[in-house]
């Protein structure tokens, strides 16, 4: 084993048994090969790994290893932010695009990772910024979206956003996303985003279901800031959400600024991590069964 | 057994040894249930069926059984229109759209049709007729759809649609497809049209790859006859195809008219069929594996 | 003048200057062709027209002439629905799909109309119900749609389907929509739906930002009911609008049934018009300025 | 006037009376202005200008100003690309991507370029090379895209795509699109594809009609070998085209590979270029006249 991963967390929604059984196989094994196993306080007692405050988690491990599915993956990577410290995940149940490690293959891949052997992998993370009228900010960092969105029964939004400064589009809808290459397989690709491939500097713009048909995704470079306004409007309500988390409420007086961040979150997977073999399995690339019918002597007959 | 299908007609591509053997399979245990079993002249001397012109089948036959898929289905169709003969399908492989009996189920399920115990279904056919500037006119039917796409090399084609007489736009673009509920699951799916239930009097005209954006899918009613013209342009190209097959080239000078046949093809399912259950299994609903993560604690996590 | 429409009932959102002038112009010009004109309580007293209760409208309205906009109209088809009075659409600015009289046609239209010569459509209305598990009901009807959407920053929502009492599909998303087809052209539109011609009895369910990147768009016949439940999912929050209006709150322990409603609304339209030239004026057809470049000598050099 | 451009070219199709006079006009105010004026052989004779053959237009213009449209800038990109020369486009009629200057604006508009008062820009180039079995190979560069799809009556394409020698689909349907930025807005557009801010290091892998409705536009680096390959099938016949001009027919054999060139194409630009203005002139951006109705008091009434 290799010295390089002395103390590792093991985090997750250990409420739910699917998740709390395998983060204690995980613990158990971690233990037993001498690892030093940290965990969250809200994780049961009888998991052997010792108990620190979220925020502390970073500072002390060297590898955090994400147990649940994506939306865990995206918890971890805000526990791990700060620290630069590499995260694993491993799935619940089906291979998540971050948590490319199924439950059978979890004892072995993390054998592989601890014995050195992995691939590393960085990651774009955003800065979103809510600046308020009254000159206060509220401030969030994500690794897949940041998504304005309007409320409830509200009504239709209009989005002004512009890039570097120079104004893009007025865009009328549900909503706007602006995601990562990572956030691309995610909310951005049900509404009609393409796919990102991981590691490249460019941001996608995504409006949500447009009023305006020729209203289409639009491919940034990563490094421009984006500034998001909304128009005032009757009864429009609008929030801003990171990551599925609310930033806060937005009026037509603030200004909504994303930024590349300076910090990156690194991701460890087993050997043979393959992008295109997760797209292909998760998007049933392949595996359509709708026949194509051009003819009696198609291929189709 | 019923007395209702004294003759069944077995088709398929029986060059393709996928489809040869459960050929030869089902004529087998046809003739042991006493049925006449008759079939078209390309067929290998062995199967134990009388063989009859093509055109001959369908005069003959109180049933079609066709082994393949949804193209042969499509065959199948042309040879039972003009006598209103119910068709049968058993697929190759895959479950399909039309041809919905597996090989597994197919003695089964045949021995249940012949039981009387089915259920019936009818299915719209279009006519396409194009119609020549020196009077001349060409015309097929579909079961799926007409296309009007551009050739090989040719330019991108502008294509102007009337429906009842009155004009609807000029589609500017690859192509454009009229489809059938039948056809809406085929071809113009790809080409972004919505799913149409069976039965309905309703046809959608979807433009393929087009130029102008907002340029969307229309569902109209299918007692109205469409008109299609191609606009001069320099280099453009037109053919027409009816269920995948050449009906012909198309210039500036020429009609495509196309009208409900007054003709349907008859559809035998097994008992049971479900035309939501094949959307479901061969869409892939609900075995999406994306996760889309909206945050730690989602349902992706 | 014709005796048919000898009450005229003028409405709108008098508050807003824009619609406040024309109704006002056309009062007047209803007085002085001898027309008993009527308005609803809200508007200003110095409109030449009697007050009665909204709910009152109908019942003495030969015809309704709506100021606005098409949101205007859907409210001006809910005073008109039980009574099956016409309605006319005055637009405040553009082009509206049902509102297709533009300010500067208003007098030559409505004197056209008053004179006999229009054209009449009869539009299919929704009946929406929302079952409570207590037994409760709460009930709206619209002209354009029913939309089921998640809340807020709920969580992604699970939508179960049946037509007919048939299980269609579990809908992952940010909700669905069932349109009629005058609903086709409004949010329907924007989620993917197709557009489906006035007129037909086809309705049309769209998946919002569906997480199954397959779930496409279902056109079925009006006549079935449509049955709506959602999953119980944690943090999933669920409400019903109608025509763009809060009919409540739905958890999974509630039912949403939709009818085609026995009454429709009936349109008048000035002489000439014609369904697909709004379509064409609407969504740009035919002015799409963006060249499609394929080659040096194309139409596009 | 700068000494930047003594020689300059002018070309365009001049057998196109809206080329041909815009060209003499522009022709005419070089001359005047003391330019050394240089066309194509194919100019009528009248036009005041040195005729060279095409090869030589790069050699020795110091700018290539193109009369016509983006299909003309394409043919004029061919000719400056070894040589590195800049492009600038004029349109014949109305606004386009590349040919960003309109005939009323021409001669102002080439006599701020003439002065200095201009801004430059660089676009990328993709080399396409078609391998064939017996080591042949053919070549060619294009600024837009490179498109292998199949020809008129053939079946499907099954078409495999690799990407830095990973394997990342097997696409069946119409082709697949591989554009740069700036092809982003032409052929890829109508087929799904996002826009691509020009400048990027990325390319866009489109499917064409793809059978499997979750095989959506993925966006890649520019630096990575694209390779592509059909797969044998009964009657499927493919071409690839470059730019909108025909490279070859393409076999199962034969191996396409698409690199980034090392030359790039300098475009010219007046003063003020703002290609977020041209998206929102040439998509209809906030110009759509759909009314999305949410009720009576929205924004639509």
């Amino acid at each position: 084993m290799s010295d390089e991963f002395k103390t590792v967390a093991v985090v997750g929604r250990s409420q739910d048994m699917r998740v709390a059984e395998p983060m204690a196989l995980l613990a158990g094994y971690l233990n037993e090969a001498g690892v030093d196993v940290i965990t969250t306080p809200d994780t049961p007692a009888e998991l052997p790994a010792r108990q620190l405050d979220a925020v502390d988690i970073g500072a002390q491990a060297a590898l955090i290893i994400a147990v649940g599915g994506d939306g865990t993956m995206l918890y971890a990577a805000a526990l791990a932010k700060n620290d630069g410290v590499p995260l694993l995940g491993v799935n619940r149940g089906r291979l998540g695009f971050l948590a490319d490690i199924t439950p059978d293959d979890m004892l072995a891949s993390v054998g592989q990772v601890l014995a050195g052997n992995y691939a590393s992998e960085s990651r774009m993370v955003l800065d979103a910024s809510l600046l308020r009228s009254d000159g206060s900010e509220t401030a969030a960092s994500g690794l897949n979206d940041v998504v304005v969105q309007r409320q409830g029964t509200g009504r239709m939004l209009d989005i002004r956003t512009s890039i570097a400064g120079r104004f893009v589009n007025t865009h009328s809808g549900d909503g706007l996303i602006v995601a990562t290459p990572t956030g691309s397989t995610a909310y951005a690709l049900s509404c009609g985003g393409p796919i990102i491939q991981p590691g490249m500097g460019a941001l996608v713009v995504v409006p949500i279901c447009p009023h305006t048909l020729s209203d289409r995704p639009l491919v940034v470079p990563a490094e421009r800031e984006i500034e998001i306004r909304i128009l005032a409007r009757l009864d429009a309500r609008a929030e801003v959400m990171v990551d599925g988390h609310v930033l806060g409420e937005m009026t037509p007086d603030d200004r909504l600024r994303i930024n590349r961040a300076g910090e990156r979150i690194n991701l460890v997977h087993p050997p043979g991590y393959d992008f295109y073999e997760i797209l292909r399995t998760k998007l049933h690339w392949g595996r359509d069964n709708r026949l194509r019918d051009i003819g009696a002597d198609s291929d189709g007959n």
